[in-house]
């Protein structure tokens, strides 16, 4: 029973603080607005899909505690609460996904009392998280007969239950292959510089009692030459309409070695993190983010003071190098430009 | 003027602990050879060259402590004591090189008074040095045309000042080019685990007041795709016949993305580093390290408790891959088995 790391009860939200991982679990409680997305901008809440989750929850405190007592001076207000929530991070998709969600659900219910609309967004809010789980497993059973029995799988980053309402996308499909019976080792990229791979992938796979094995980014290539790694799976953060990825720093390295060396790289993800508006990677803003993430790790500092640092925290995979996009809809190959929009035109 | 990490003062050898750099600068004393031994097994010192010199004052000290009053059975001593140092650390090919020389200055002088020989072996040990970083000036001058100016020029580890006698192998090539009036700006790989990146690279580059901006190792890919860095340059640790080098962790990725990208990948180190007995890469050790180093920051734990950890020091960088090899004696392009070969046989 993989992890749930966000919790809605009795109107209180409840996060696993994923910068303590894995020293200490320790479960933050929010209730409004400001301090969720704090929440979302200090990555005690991290992953594309957890993201989106913790903002819906988020926008529904924001309307929570609106004054007004008429639809538009409402709407006006939770706008800028869904606008607070969407400063936090630019490049995750799913963020913006699930704010429009929410104001969509306020627009569609605005003939309801206030206080039954305020009701109706947290009920959003947790559908959101439920459905997300829900397609977690629908994505996993889709992605993994594309793993072998005996499969040795690299992981980037962390796309696991700890990146999404429960299951995990990437983490999702190693887990209904391993549910279908296969054994699998899991090796899992240290992600530097916030060591979701370490702190994160590793601790949820060895609480599943997966087999992991933690590396170094840098040692990737060198599994490789020798011949160890079978297949890299990864998570996403937008994928453009053309089929390039924005996920983690350190995905596009992962992918160039895993060209070189013929092994075949996976990304699974919802449609909510599909970008049909943007037409190439080109055009998904990269984050960069405090040096401090990398010259210190907690007071500890491993550079020496005042040095230039960049910290760019994803990177673009080109969909030349994709050899598939795995979703709750089905798996997409090939030409992307083409099957990503028929996928989004399919379904809900 | 460059650090010099180990220096030779009164009968003394005095080593820089790069453990502890750059928040401390201690320098450490040894007058021994057990201790030169631990303080290359424990990477007081490290770095190929700098490996190599301090075996030969670590050889030097085992042979002064020796009692034999004659020739046989002080130079059956004398091996043990190389031996010991021998079992260090078996990828960088100059410690064996280093203890052969010293070997074969103790067996030229097997007809001076045991005495004069044991000070003959300090003066050998002395004379690597120097002439390691002599070399080091000369690989540098060789080096620096291939270093354009304004370029933008990623490394990987630290093949400085700090893991020579002085002035560097890859820095002393960037030296040697900034020394000739051109602008560079250094991108410093941080070098998991051990951090020799941002702890030594950065350091010694910053005390030189080069431009230097510090990433992650999984961050030259995203930089290179944005036309960020014009060339790499990286040191070894061991060269084979056939010009497949063996270098820190993470340079084999480093040489796999600069070939996607068209962008020269330079191998800096001195004939010491060739090994002409090894016919290609697949014939080198690689050291695998402790877990730990993986798993903790000091005595900051970054990782579950007991999760499994592959930890290879070292990667081999298949030759064709290379661009150029640049030593003491010459630039290497093109067919390194007969390059090098014709270079050994050129010299000395």
């Amino acid at each position: 029973m993989s992890i749930k790391p966000i919790l809605f009860e009795n109107g209180i939200l409840k996060m696993i603080d994923q910068r303590l991982l894995p020293t200490e679990e320790v479960w933050r409680e929010y209730s409004d607005c400001p301090s969720v997305a704090e929440a979302i901008t200090t990555m005690v809440v991290r992953g594309a899909p957890a993201i989106g989750v913790a903002a819906a929850f988020g926008a529904a405190f924001g309307a929570s505690h609106i004054q007004e007592d008429n639809y538009a001076d409402f709407f006006s207000e939770f706008e800028k609460a869904c606008a607070l929530l969407a400063a936090t991070r630019p490049t995750a998709v799913n963020l913006f996904w699930a704010l429009e969600r929410m104001k969509g659900c306020a627009q569609i219910h605005r003939d309801l009392p206030l206080p039954e609309l305020k009701a109706r967004l947290f009920a959003e809010a947790q559908e959101i998280a439920v459905e997300d789980e829900r397609l977690n497993r629908t994505l996993g059973a889709n992605g993994a007969p594309l793993i072998a029995d005996g499969a040795r799988v690299l992981t980037h980053c962390n796309a696991g239950a700890l990146a999404t309402a429960g299951y995990g996308t990437a983490l999702g499909v190693i887990r209904a292959a391993v549910e279908e019976g296969k054994e699998l080792l899991v090796y899992a990229d240290e992600t530097r510089p916030f060591l979701q791979g370490s702190r994160l992938t590793a601790w949820e796979l060895m609480r599943d009692r997966i087999p992991v094995t933690l590396i170094c980014d840098n040692m990737a290539g060198y599994l490789m030459s020798k011949g160890e790694i079978d297949c890299v799976i990864v998570g996403a953060d937008r994928i453009a309409a053309n089929g390039d990825v924005a996920n983690k720093i350190g995905t596009y390295t992962v992918a160039v070695l895993a060209r070189e060396h013929q092994i075949p790289f996976y990304v699974a993800a919802p449609l909510s993190t599909i970008d049909l508006s943007i037409a190439d990677g080109s055009g998904i803003p990269i984050e960069e983010r405090s040096s401090r993430e990398i010259t210190h790790v907690g007071e500890q500092r491993l550079a020496p003071d005042a040095v230039a640092v960049r910290n760019p925290a994803f990177d673009v995979t080109p969909a030349r190098l994709v050899s598939a996009i795995i979703t709750e809809r089905g798996v997409v190959t090939g030409d992307y430009s083409q099957g990503l929009k028929a996928l989004a035109a399919k379904g809900a």
